[in-house]
C-alpha cells in the first residue's frame, strides 16, 4: 500500500481499531510484563490464499511503537500455503501481545478478499473481461477491501459517491428522461468523469447510447438480453454486468460480450484467510 | 441498539463511512437533483434470514437528515423471507439516495451475522451450552457485529484488552508460571474482572486450577482431552472451548461438556445478509 | 449548497473556523451581555457583485444556536449592489455578536469568487468554451471555492489527486513515454475516470491522441501552437487551455478553439466581494 | 514559524489540507510510480515579492513523509526575484508530486500577503505608524495569514475573540453608554487585556477618553475628524485608524498622526505571488 | 456558562469524559433496563457550599439525549447547604444513570472551586484587591475551573500562554534585559496585550518600571518588601502578588497594598463539595 | 506508565490540554526566543511525597519536539523531600518554557494523588485490606488519576461503566428485585466480568448472596453493621466498604473485615505535590 495513502486514509483508521481494542489499557498483558523485552513473533498461514495486507499489518504495531521491524518472505498478492511461515515480526513483546488481534483482523480479511477476488479472476482467464468491485465495502474498510481487490487481480470501480457518476434508474426518473439526466450529470459534474448509465431494458439501453453515455451498466438482465445489448451498443460505449454475480454464474455471464462484470461479494462476503502469529518470544534486542 | 451507545460510540463510526462514500458530494444526486423532493423508499428483503441493525441503518439517514423517519414492520431479532417489504424510509429523496450505500452496508453485515449465529445457536439448543463472539471483529465493527451476535442468539465474550483478563501461554511464559501469571494478574488488574487462562495441555488445566483461575479455555484441544478436562476442573472453574470452531463441528464439541463455546467465525467470516432498497419515489411532504 | 455536503464536509471546517476566532470565549460580547437577548441584524452589500455562500453564512450561525433564523431577498447567483440589503438574521444578540466574522469572512470569499468567475465567463460568452477552475485553492476551502465557482459560472475540473486522472511531463516521464503513462493509468485507476494528459510541444500532442487520452491540456502554448494542436486533435480527444490564464489574454485564448479553459486565478486571487451586517437591534423574541 | 506552533496548531489543518486533496489516493501518481523513487525538485519564483511560509511548505511534504529534506537559499521575509531558484526539496518522486499542490497553495498566498503587506508599510516608513492586520482572514488559514503579515512588515491585531476586548457600537449600545461597557469589561475581562473602543464621533471619542480606554479606534472617519479626535485624545489612549483603508489612502491617511492603520484588505484581498515546482528529478538517493 | 462556550469548548471535552467513562456501553444498565422508561433524579447537597456549573451538569445528560431536562431551585453561585434539594433531572432513566458519574464529577469539582474562592475572596472584603486564578488548573479543564473561579467572585488572570505577556526571570534572562525584554515583546505580541514583568527583588522591580511595564508581578517576596515595591512603583503600573498565596497569609498580604492577589489553589488544591443525586424513580412521561 | 497507553490514551489528550494552553503561540517566548536555544531546566520538589507521572510530564515535552530528553534520580513511587532536585530536562529553551505549565500540572495532580493514597494505604498496612478508588475522577484525567493510585498503593475498582457491573438501588429497583437483577447482568454482560451488588441492609446483603453476586458492596453502613454483614456473607462473595471514607474513619472502618474499601476522595479532593521546574539555562547541545 502506498506509504501516503496509509499516513493520510489508513492511519486514523488503524489508531481507531486500536483504540476500539484497547480502550484503557491491555489489563492483562500490563499486569504479567512490567517493563519492555524485547522479542519477536512470527506470521503463519493456516490456509492456502493470496496475501494481501502486509503493509497495514506491520504498520499496526508500528503504531503503538515506531521501533517495531518486520521481515517478511513473501509480498502482497503472492499464494501462500497452510503451515508456510511468512515471517517475522520483533519489537517490545508488549507492543506483539497488545496489537496481534487489530493486525491479524486486517491482515485476514484483506487476504481473504484477495484470495476470493482471485478465485473469481481465474474464470474469467482469456475472456480480456476485466473484475470490477463495488461500493458494497465494509464501513471504514474501503481503502483496505478496494487495495485487496487489485491485489487479487480485480480493477477497482468508482471509489465512491464523490469520484464517479452512475445515473441510476431513480436519478433517471427525476430528471424526467436518460437524455435528461445525461445532459444533467454532464453540466453539473467535474468534466473529467466519464457518465455511466443503469440499464435494466434494451430500450433503456437504447436511450443510453443516444443520450451520449460512456459506460452503460447492464443490470440484472438475462445473459440473453445482454447479448442484444453488447449487440446494439456496438462499441459506443463500454459495457458492464451486474447484479447478483456469483462463481456459479460467472462461466456464463463471461460469454455475453461485456466489458466489465462488477461483483459486490468481493467485499461484503468473502470470508477471511486464516492467519495467525506463534512463537512468541523474547530475544536480545538487536545492536 | 441503546440510543447512548448509537450517540457515543457508534456515531462518529457513522460518520466516518459516509464521508468514506461522499468525500466532497454526491455528484450524481447532485446533478439531477439541484433541491430536495420528498419521497420514501422500501426496504426490502431478498434473502431469508435474521434481521439486526434496524436503528444503525436508520441513523445513517438521520445523520444526513434529522428529519428522516422510517417504519419498520419488524425488530432485529426476527426472521425475514426473501421478498419481505421490511419498512418504508422517508425524507428527502437526495437522502435517502446519498444514504442507500452506507446505510444497507451496515444493515447487511449486522443481519448476515445475526443469521449465522442464530444458526450455530440452533445447533446447541437443549445442551445449556452458551455460544460465544471473539474479538475476532472487522476493524471499527466491533460495537456493531457484538450486537448483532446477540440479536442472533449468541452472548459477548470480553469486548476488548481492557476489560477481560486472559492469560495465554505467551503471558504465562512472561510471567515463568500459571500461578505466577494468575497472581500478578489478580494483584493488578481492576478486582471486578474475572481471570481466564488458556490451557492446551492438562497439565496447564490442572495447573490452571490450582492458580484459582475463574475461567479455563479449553484451546484447540481433542474432543477426548476436553473432556477429561472439564472432568478434573469439577465446577472449580468456568470452561470455554475454542480453536477452529465450525458449524460442523458443533455437534461434537458440544457433548464434551464445556460451559461455553466460542467462534471467531461469527464476525470474521459471516456472509451479509441480501437486502435492497426499493421503490424509491417522490411523496407528498408530511404535515 | 446541498445540506448533506453541508453536514458532512462544510460543518467540520465551519466549526474549526469558529473556534479559530474563539478559542476560549468572547470577552467583549460576554463582558457586556451576559443573558441572551433576541435581536437582529441585517446584512448589506457594500460593492456590486455576485453572491455566493448564503446558506454558509446562515449556518456558521446556527452551528452556534440552531434556532438563529436568516430571512434573504436575494439568492447564490445573483447580482447585488452596493448598499443593497440583503436579509436579516434573527437569534441572540450574543450569537449575532460572536458569530459574525466568521460568517462573513466565508461569505465575502465565496462571493468575491463568483463575482470574479462571472466576469471571466461574460467574456467567454458565445464561444462554447467553458470556464475551468483548478487546484489552486485555498487549504481547507475547496469545497467553498469550488461552489463559488459554479456559482458564478464557471465548471469545476477534478476536485482532487482522487477523482481524476492528469497524467503531467513528471508522471510522463516516470513511465517512460506517453503511451505508457496511459497504458498504466487505464490498468490502475478506476475506470469510470477519463485520462487526461499534459502537452507542452505539438509531438506531445500526437503521442497523446494516439496513446487514447480522454481529454489533452495544452499547457503554456502560444495561441498558434494551440490553435494547430487543436487542428491535430481533430476532435479525437477533449481540449483544454492551461497556464496563466488571466482576463486580459482571454479574448484572445477564445479564438484558438479549445473546449476548456482553466484559471487558477478564480480561486486563488480574486478579492473578496464587501459585505457587511449592520443595524444590530434588539428585538421582541418571535412566538 | 515556531515549530511548537507548527506543531500544535499547524500540523492539524495541513493534514486536513492534505486530506482534502488526497481523499482516497493520489491515482495518476500510484498508477505510474508503485515504487518509491528518490528524486528532486525545484522551488522557482515566477514573480517578484516577499517570501513566506518556507517552513509550512517544507512541513506539508515531511508530513506526508518526514524523510523529505529542503535546502533553500533563502529565508521567509526576503525579496525574490521572477526566474529566481529558490531551493530543492528532496524526496520520493511520489511524495514530491502528491504534496506539491497544497504546499505550493500555502506558500503562494502566504507570499501574496507577505508582498502585500511589504508594499503597505513601505508607505508608511518614517511616520512611526505600524500597520495592522484585522480578523477579516480566510477561515482555518489565521495562524498563517498572520504569520505572513509579521513577515511581511506589519503587526498583528488581537489575533481572535478571546484573547482582546474591542468595544464596538453594539457592545457600548447592549451596555448603555460606553463607560458602562468599558466598565463591564474591567470587570469581566482577563486584566491582561487592554481594553478598545471603537468610536465613529468625536462626541464618541470623548466618552472612550473619559471611560477610560486603553485604545481608541477611529473608524470610517474623515482624515479631518480623525486629526481633532488625535488632538483631543492627546496622548491618553492609543489611536487606530480603520475602515475602507486602500494602498491609495495610506499617504493621506499617514498625515492624521494615529498610532496604527489597521487594513483587512492585507489578507482577504491580497493576490497569491507566483511560485512553482520545477525540473522533478529522479536522483540518487543520499547515503 | 455562555452557551456558545459551551457549544465550540465545552461540548467536546464532555464528550470526551462521556466516552471515558462509557467506552463501548454502560453495561449494567443495558442488562437491567433494555428498554427506556421515563423518570426523575433529584439533585443534593451533602455539604454547605456555593453552586458552580449547573450548565455543564445538565449538559451532559442531554448529550446523551436532547430531551433531557433539569429544573433547579437555586443558580450558579448561590449557597447552598447540606440536606438542600437543588432541582431534578428528567429523562429516560438509561440516560440518568448512564450520564450521572460524569455530571456529578465537574458539578462538584467546579462548585468545590467556587466554594473555596468564595472563601479566601471573603477575606480580601473591603481591601479592594482583586483576587486571581493562575494557569494552575487540571488539564483539560480549564475552561469550567476559570469560569468556576469567577462564580466564587475571584477574576481570571490570562486564560493561556496565547493571550496574554508575562515576562519571568527566564525570558529576561534570555532578552539580556528587562528593557530589552518589554522592547521585544511590545514589538512581536498583538498591541491589545498588556505587559506584565515578574519581579523577585526591588532592583527588577525599578528595571520593570522603567521599562514601562503594564503591571509587575511581585514573586515570592517577603511582605515589607513588596510594599516597599508598592511605594516604588507608585501607580505606574498595576501590581500582583504572587507565590505560595494561601488562606493563612492572605491577611498579611491584603496590608501591603498591591492591586491584585493570585493564588494557584484555587483551582489545583480545592476540593470538590459534596453533591448526589438521589431518588431515581420512574414517572410517567410529560406530554 | 505503559508506552502503549501513552500513545494510544494519554497522547490525544495531552495533546488537547497543550492546545489548552497554547490556543495560537506563546507570544511571550517567541517574542523573546526568535530561534531555537538549547538548555535545560531542573525539576525540584517543593514539598516531602510520592511522586507519579515521571513519563507523563517528559512526554508533554516531546510532544513540543521528540528531541527532548529528561534524566531523573527518582522513579514512580519514590517519596521525595522538600528542597529535592528529582531530575533535569534538556531541549530547545522555547520548548522548556512553552511546555512547563502543563507538565507540572499533569506531574503535580499525579503525585497528589499518589502521596494521598499512600497515606491512607499505610493506615491500612497489615489488615490485609486492599484500598480502591472509585469513579469520582476528573472529568478527562481517569487514566492519569487510576494509574496515580495504583503508584500510591492502591488498587483500582472498575475502570467504567462498560467493563464492570455494579448493581445499585435503581438498578435493582428497575429490575424488580437482586435476583431478577443478577439474573439480567448474568444473560446480558460479557462473563468475564464478575457481579458486584450495592447493599444498603442486612436483608440486602441476604439477598444479594443468594442471587449469587460475586462481589458485595456495603454501602454507608455503620460499622457494626458491615460486621453483621461480613459475618453473614461468610466468604460466599467479596465484600467492599463504601460511602465517606475518609483517613479520620480508616481506622475504625479497618476492623470490620472487609476484603476492599473504596475511597472517593483519592481522585476528587487530594490536594497536589508542590513541585516546580527551576534554573533554566542555555546549554551546549549535546553532540
Amino acid at each position: 500500500m502506498n506509504p501516503i495513502t496509509m499516513t493520510l486514509q489508513a492511519d486514523p483508521l488503524l489508531l481507531s481499531a486500536l483504540r476500539e481494542d484497547l480502550s484503557s489499557e491491555d489489563v492483562t498483558t500490563n499486569a504479567v510484563l512490567p517493563e519492555a523485552v524485547p522479542g519477536a513473533v512470527d506470521l503463519l498461514a493456516k490456509e492456502d490464499g493470496v496475501l494481501a495486507g502486509l503493509d497495514v499489518f506491520l504498520r499496526v504495531f508500528q503504531l503503538l511503537d515506531p521501533a517495531t521491524t518486520g521481515h517478511f518472505s513473501c509480498r502482497d498478492g503472492e499464494t501462500v500455503s497452510a503451515g508456510q511461515v511468512l515471517g517475522t515480526v520483533r519489537g517490545d513483546l508488549r507492543v506483539l501481545l497488545s496489537g496481534e488481534r487489530v493486525a491479524l483482523n486486517y491482515l485476514q480479511r484483506m487476504s481473504g478478499i484477495a484470495t476470493y477476488t482471485r478465485s473469481v479472476v481465474s474464470l474469467l482467464a482469456g475472456t480480456g473481461i476485466r473484475l470490477l468491485d463495488t461500493r458494497k465495502t465494509t464501513p471504514n474498510m474501503r481503502i483496505f477491501e478496494k487495495y485487496a481487490v487489485r491485489v487479487g487481480g480485480g480493477a477497482n470501480h468508482r471509489y465512491n459517491l464523490s469520484d464517479g457518476i452512475l445515473l441510476k434508474d431513480n436519478h433517471i426518473a427525476a430528471a424526467g428522461s436518460v437524455r435528461e439526466a445525461v445532459r444533467r450529470a454532464r453540466a453539473y459534474a467535474p468534466f473529467v468523469h466519464k457518465i455511466e448509465v443503469e440499464a435494466e431494458t434494451l430500450e433503456m439501453v437504447d436511450e443510453a447510447v443516444a443520450a451520449g453515455a460512456d459506460i452503460i451498466m447492464l443490470d440484472n438482465m438475462a445473459p440473453d438480453t445482454m447479448r442484444e445489448a453488447v449487440r446494439r451498443i456496438a462499441g459506443r460505449a463500454e459495457t458492464e454486468c451486474s447484479g447478483n454475480v456469483t462463481r456459479e454464474r460467472i462461466a456464463e455471464l463471461a460469454s455475453v460480450g461485456v466489458d466489465y462484470i462488477s461483483c459486490g461479494a468481493l467485499t461484503h462476503s468473502a470470508p477471511i484467510l486464516d492467519l495467525s502469529l506463534k512463537h512468541l518470544r523474547p530475544e536480545a534486542a538487536e545492536g
